[in-house]
């Protein structure tokens, strides 16, 4: 046999690993095109981001995840074009890849809202690359803090802002709070790590909004109990090399900051308007492309698109959330209505998005969770964000590792992976920026401030 | 008090961190200055570039190694100069460091013996951010092999050379022999990864020349065993894009490779000639900076140079090699030396190499070592070298991973940290290179060849 049904995937994110997973069949030959080799764990990201741990225990290679599966091969490319009429897809390299059914599941993107040029002095938090950089910036700031006397610039280069109080930033800033006050606390000598400041913006009222009340004010006192100060109500106006402006209900602030991270927003992936513009359909103004109730296109049947990337709502209008089980469900979907056209059996109901529930992790072993409408906070929640995590990704390849490192970890309060490595997109100078201020103290090492 | 004898160490590795440890004592402070903010444990670097282990295994944060340790700090800097004189070191970034003894420990880098224009396209094995670079070459090569039909480009994309026959090379070979034949043989559609051509070059007369000949000639059945080829008396001549050049006792011989990499050898840190001009003492042609049998540079009783700086030869005029041990060693004796003239004790005898053993790993579960006079090889070999490097990983942290982290690859034939991000040194480009040549078959992906 040769002509089996050629099902092209843009996209090893959730949405589309999930319908590869799904698209184990002989009756179709599956082919998944990513720009990276691996899968990536999102969720994880920002623990790759504060060093607790490596990028290779959050990421799983495509290849290998997918090896078994004979029917499917993996492409390292970039998709970018579509012909819905042909049936093709173009790659950046020349490449043209002809489909029955295609898939689209290019995910979404950091948003600056407008102001790119923030990118350069807060990076975002969607890649192993971008984790890293983080990573080099948090862990360079309390090098550079360590050799300044002046005051004032010890302050910015201790001073964390955090942008976008969802379940990333929040994540992101319980741990950065845990480095400052117990994973470095012995390991200065001039300064005092758990002086750093950490704070959290957001414009939004409160934090994590799409979290029931109850919970989102439990997660804000946690916060506030790891050193955290929320700010609610302030929009950014300003990011650049010094810090940050904001505007909290029409009043101006600056803070001066050497550490910015951006977990504020996201935005559509470019494909998203060049597959709207194609086959002549709506998108958002997120980028996001209008689909039906089967998650097809109006007009060509054969193109679904999951995940972020997908613009729809639940029959009360509800719009889907960007989260991770709103792209594997819709990914399994795809792939299931696909099998059956290929079955001629007969069509599926429409998607219907089951809403498992919601976490998030503040700091050590603490979390606030909406599970199955049930509301938890605690360790409880983080057991149960535990289990979640580990279950999905030793479903992929032997993660226990993952599991046994955060049992030391939050025995030792170590972090293992606090390597500063590579270039951070704004690598501080230490020969232009210390030689100004700093000699050496011709005294003894101050003894260590003492923590109870 | 406020008079502590002040000793500066220079470079946090295998000699420096020996040294910082040794001097953990209420008579002395101690700064010691690194580029890098962690110690590398170098042997096991080509595990990273092979995907095995993750950088943050084989690496530990300086400080978090002393942060215990209240009379010493660490300072994240590059020294540039001293002065023997004044008794001060100057860091790139202008500031002064005065100290009452020094010990310069600022190791060795890649060598090309005069041609670093090769360095683009045949990264060395001394940094992280290389090793990660040449998993990204490794990974990525059949990345690329699976996307073309040409099948000389094939070739050429699947074919690696190893430059340097010594531990280093032999392990880095091994390694790659068996990501091709094992980790990586279901992962592919269209290439066999098994086919891939793996050459071990040097152009002594045969592999491992520190060892004895019965573990060398070991060392070259297994290799042999694992599908690498081993081509001895060969001179590199010249590197590029298009591969390799050698010449094999008058014979030219070009062989098309698209991975090269560099364990060919390695010359002393730039530091060395500029501690040498200003104590006016020797320096060999490698850079390496003459000491007395103490240690110490001639006139200059405060200064110590250890490790692969120092050159310098036991009793009988032999040189020491470049090893962790010789480091290590004299880092501990340094240390000691400064401690008994702080207590006004008598002098140290001279420094003396106490020779372990050698010990090279060929793949998975198979080694050779010279231990203590004891030619042993095949597991058992294994195990010994598995349990010295564990002892010592262990001894600056919970590095109890790594060894759970081997069983399970051992079992497995699976690696975790099979990512590429960032970017290598030379990046291919899809776009430009694939594009000339290959359209995605229209037939169905081939059936994996079957292995036995």
């Amino acid at each position: 046999m040769s002509e089996r049904w050629k099902v092209v995937i843009v996209g090893g994110g959730f949405g589309g690993l999930s319908a590869a997973l799904r698209l184990n069949s002989d009756l179709v030959d599956v082919t998944l095109i990513d720009r990276r080799n691996y899968h990536l764990f999102q969720p994880l990201l920002y623990q790759v981001a504060t060093g607790s741990l490596s990028a290779g225990e959050v990421a799983s290679p495509l290849r290998s995840v997918l090896s078994r599966q004979k029917n499917t091969r993996v492409w390292l490319g970039t998709v970018v074009d579509i012909d819905p009429d042909s049936k093709r897809v173009f790659l950046a390299d020349g490449t043209i890849v002809p489909y029955d059914s295609l898939i689209v599941a290019a995910g979404s993107q950091t948003s600056y809202f407008g102001h790119d040029e923030w990118q350069e002095w807060a990076p975002g938090m969607k890649s192993v690359e971008e984790a890293t950089a983080i990573r080099h910036k948090i862990l360079y700031a309390f090098e550079v803090a360590e050799r300044l006397s002046d005051p004032v610039q010890r302050r910015a280069w201790l001073t964390f802002l955090i942008v976008g109080a969802g379940p990333t930033g929040v994540e992101l800033s319980g741990a950065i709070a845990e480095i400052a006050r117990q994973t470095l606390k012995n390991d200065f000598r001039s300064i005092h790590p758990e002086e750093a400041q950490i704070i959290l913006l957001d414009g939004a009222p409160r934090v994590l909004m799409p979290f029931p009340d109850d919970l989102a004010e439990k997660a804000s006192r946690s916060l506030a109990k790891l050193g955290v100060e929320v700010r609610c109500g302030a929009t950014v106006k300003l990011v650049n090399k010094e810090g940050l402006t904001i505007d909290s209900g029409g009043r101006t602030d600056s803070i001066p900051a050497k550490t910015v991270i951006w977990a504020g927003g996201i935005t559509a992936s470019p494909l998203g308007k060049i597959v709207a513009s194609r086959t002549k359909v709506e998108s958002d103004k997120g980028g996001r492309v209008k689909v039906k109730s089967d998650l097809t296109i109006p007009n060509y049947p054969d193109i679904y698109v999951v995940g972020d990337l997908a613009w729809a709502a639940d029959a009360n209008g509800k719009p889907w959330p960007g989260v991770a089980q709103v792209a594997m469900q819709g990914g399994t979907y795809a792939a299931k209505a696909i099998l059956r056209r290929v079955k001629n059996q007969p069509e599926l109901p429409p998607f219907h998005y089951f809403d498992k529930g919601s976490l998030a992790v503040i700091g050590r072993a603490a979390a606030v969770a909406d599970v199955f409408g049930l509301h938890i906070s605690g360790f409880l929640a983080w057991l149960v964000w535990a289990f979640i995590h580990i279950t999905y990704l030793v479903s992929f390849q032997s993660r226990i590792l993952v599991f046994i490192q955060w049992a030391i970890q939050d025995l030792t309060f170590s972090r293992g992976a606090r390597l500063i490595t590579g270039r951070a997109p704004t690598d501080f100078n230490f020969n232009s920026e210390v030689s100004q201020m700093h000699r050496m103290p011709e005294t003894k090492p101050e003894p260590v401030h003492a923590l109870h």
